[in-house]
């Protein structure tokens, strides 16, 4: 297109990119750095011409595990703004069964060592990474660097300074990061943001958040693997009641101390069994968290100044349910993956919220980190320091 | 009687007597005591004869507060084994308003000063006692030296050599002594007690216990004084968390873990506000408590290998509610006062279990200052050393 429209439809699309983005696109326009370059550098809702956009996004997953295999790409089938369009897998005969199930062309599917080529393949818009939190960075890196957009699962990844690294490569490739935080999307999470938000039953004074669940499966399980997972029921449940807590709350906590429990040392013998933690809020409010890999328990419940609100369960792939002082909760179901996965999508598409920036796994990294350094140091209090939305999504 | 009759008598009434009763009449046994002295010293329900036996015990309250106004008393014209039959108050206006509301005789009225001639009253059977924590100790053991037994209202005492002394005072002079536990009598509670007791749901692995209200009332009430109550959130709604976690595990903690929390400093000047804590049992369970003057929060919910049971609310008056990994519980409401006091009027009477004894009281007075030492240093596990059973009723 000629350069002046052109101009005209990257000013409309500069409202809708990242910040980062937006800082590099002010340099490149300061040194002058003609239209090609910059439409090069520009996310792919900007590099797209409004009559070009793409309808629906091509998404790659990355790790063909059972989430990838009974959610997501099941979720796939009936998301509006993006679908299944290939698959990056380790595993050499995932790659025929995927094909063939879900009609994925040879030329979309990948391995672990040629996944970078991905970076030619103008049909993989999105690639959302599904593997053992120890590969989370490596891929969401490698992704971003091939001009792709991210999901990357929880937990963001092994410690605070992957999750930096990569929320570096994606801020440096100009591409979008979210969490696979799927709750942000989910009904009930939403009304219980909305109640915070509007204070429905006035200032959140205490959230009591549990997730768990009793593992008996095999002991060698990637989850049970310190060196693959970085850590038991706190990397993988916990993140849930924190992130309850958090929203519950609608702030980030100032402070955290914590305890361990340990009952099956033999079946538990490399990564942590049950860990409760409390928080305390700038506003006052105080939260009080159990995660556990050995005990079944999934709820959040808020007690406020004028009543109080509870989902129970609260972070499951099943149905949510949920009542408050004023009575039961009754939202339609539809599948968490799939209004997850369109809204990002639609971030990417059309500039709607983001709803769980990367900036938000990497704050539940550092309380990660705070519970375990309060543990070590027999219970003692964590003090915390992030900007009050710090991570908060639109 | 002639004394061979009494003899056969006292023989089939031996065995409803306390153990520290028996002791002492074997002992008077042992000094050739004869049977008016040995009579004299029975508790009531050996010297009366059977039938002479009272149909119903009765009761005298101390202190007129809302809960002897609004729970009790009621409660007390619908029990079976007992009634009001006295009262004694520090507030003389009372008198008249209880002795018309009752149609309370003029001779079973005490006031504080005059209590101890409450020992030649033979209407009076049981004092209750329901007065401020500080006065708790010394009003059970002058009602135990009146040769009265003794209902104490929780928290038992201010702390634990108090909770001895009511103890050796209610054995030294032969007569019972109950907690007023009322929930230990409600049919919610007792199918808890009988899941534990009869692995229900497999071994129970984790209980979330949380008892708390928003106190927002006259900051000066007794409750928020230290010097009448010996502590806050703990000392009043804490004890039930305690019980949840010990009926819902059917065990004695083993450790004690907690942290306290503050955010009305002005109004809760003198006493504990928020606190949590958490228990280690030696089947492995792990209990986490809340327990706050602050929040509303009542509820427990017990994780088990088969399954869960969770009661919510947990500890109010009004109707308890419950429900398990296999449906909804559903009970007959009755006064939980009711059936408190007629279970103690029954074991004294009939020798019925005792379901809340003076030892429960002073276990959890123990676990009490526990989670206060904890607290005071900085959260550090402390270490408790029960016998498995100590404590826990018929």
């Amino acid at each position: 297109m000629p350069l002046t429209i052109f101009v005209t439809f990257i000013r409309q699309q500069y409202v809708h990119m990242e910040k980062n983005s937006r800082r590099t696109f002010n340099t490149m326009l300061a040194k002058g750095i003609g239209a090609t370059a910059l439409a090069a550098h520009l996310p792919l809702s900007c590099a797209m011409g409004n009559n070009q956009k793409k309808k629906k996004l091509g998404i790659a997953l990355v790790g063909l595990g059972s989430y990838s295999t009974y959610q997501l790409a099941p979720a796939l089938q009936d998301t509006r703004h993006c679908y299944l369009a290939g698959i990056v897998t380790g595993t050499a005969a995932k790659e025929k069964i995927w094909a063939n199930r879900y009609n994925i062309p040879q030329e979309n599917i990948y391995n672990y060592e040629n996944f970078d080529t991905i970076a030619d393949n103008d049909a993989i818009d999105v690639v959302y990474v599904v593997l053992p939190n120890s590969m989370h960075a490596e891929f969401s890196v490698r992704a971003a660097e091939a001009g792709k957009h991210v999901i990357c699962e929880k937990p963001m990844a092994m410690n605070v300074a992957e999750c930096d690294a990569i929320i570096d490569a994606c801020n440096k490739a100009g591409v979008k990061l979210g969490m696979g935080y799927r709750l942000h999307s989910e009904p009930y999470t939403q009304e219980v943001k909305r109640f915070v938000r509007e204070k429905t039953f006035g200032d959140v004074l205490y959230v009591s958040a549990d997730a768990a669940y009793r593992s008996t499966g095999n002991p060698n399980q990637w989850r049970l693997n310190r060196k693959l997972s970085g850590g038991g029921a706190l990397m993988n449940m916990g993140v849930y009641a924190i992130q309850s807590a958090i929203y519950s709350t609608g702030e980030n906590p100032v402070s955290v101390t914590a305890q361990e429990f340990s009952t099956r040392p033999a079946y538990f013998k490399d990564t942590d069994e049950t860990i409760t933690a409390q928080f305390e809020f700038a506003s006052g409010a105080v939260a009080n968290m159990m995660t556990s890999h050995n005990v079944r328990a999934n709820r959040l419940y808020a007690s406020c100044v004028n009543g109080w609100f509870e989902l129970d369960p609260a972070s499951t792939y099943i149905p949510l349910a949920g009542r408050t002082s004023r009575g039961e909760l009754d939202f339609p179901q539809e599948s968490q993956q799939k209004l997850q996965m369109d809204d990002f999508a639609s971030h990417v598409l059309y500039g709607t919220p983001k709803l769980a920036p990367g900036e938000m796994g990497k704050r539940d990294m550092i309380i990660v980190e705070a519970i375990y350094k309060s543990i070590a140091e027999g219970g003692k209090k964590q003090q915390m320091n992030f900007e009050p939305k710090y991570g908060f999504g639109g």
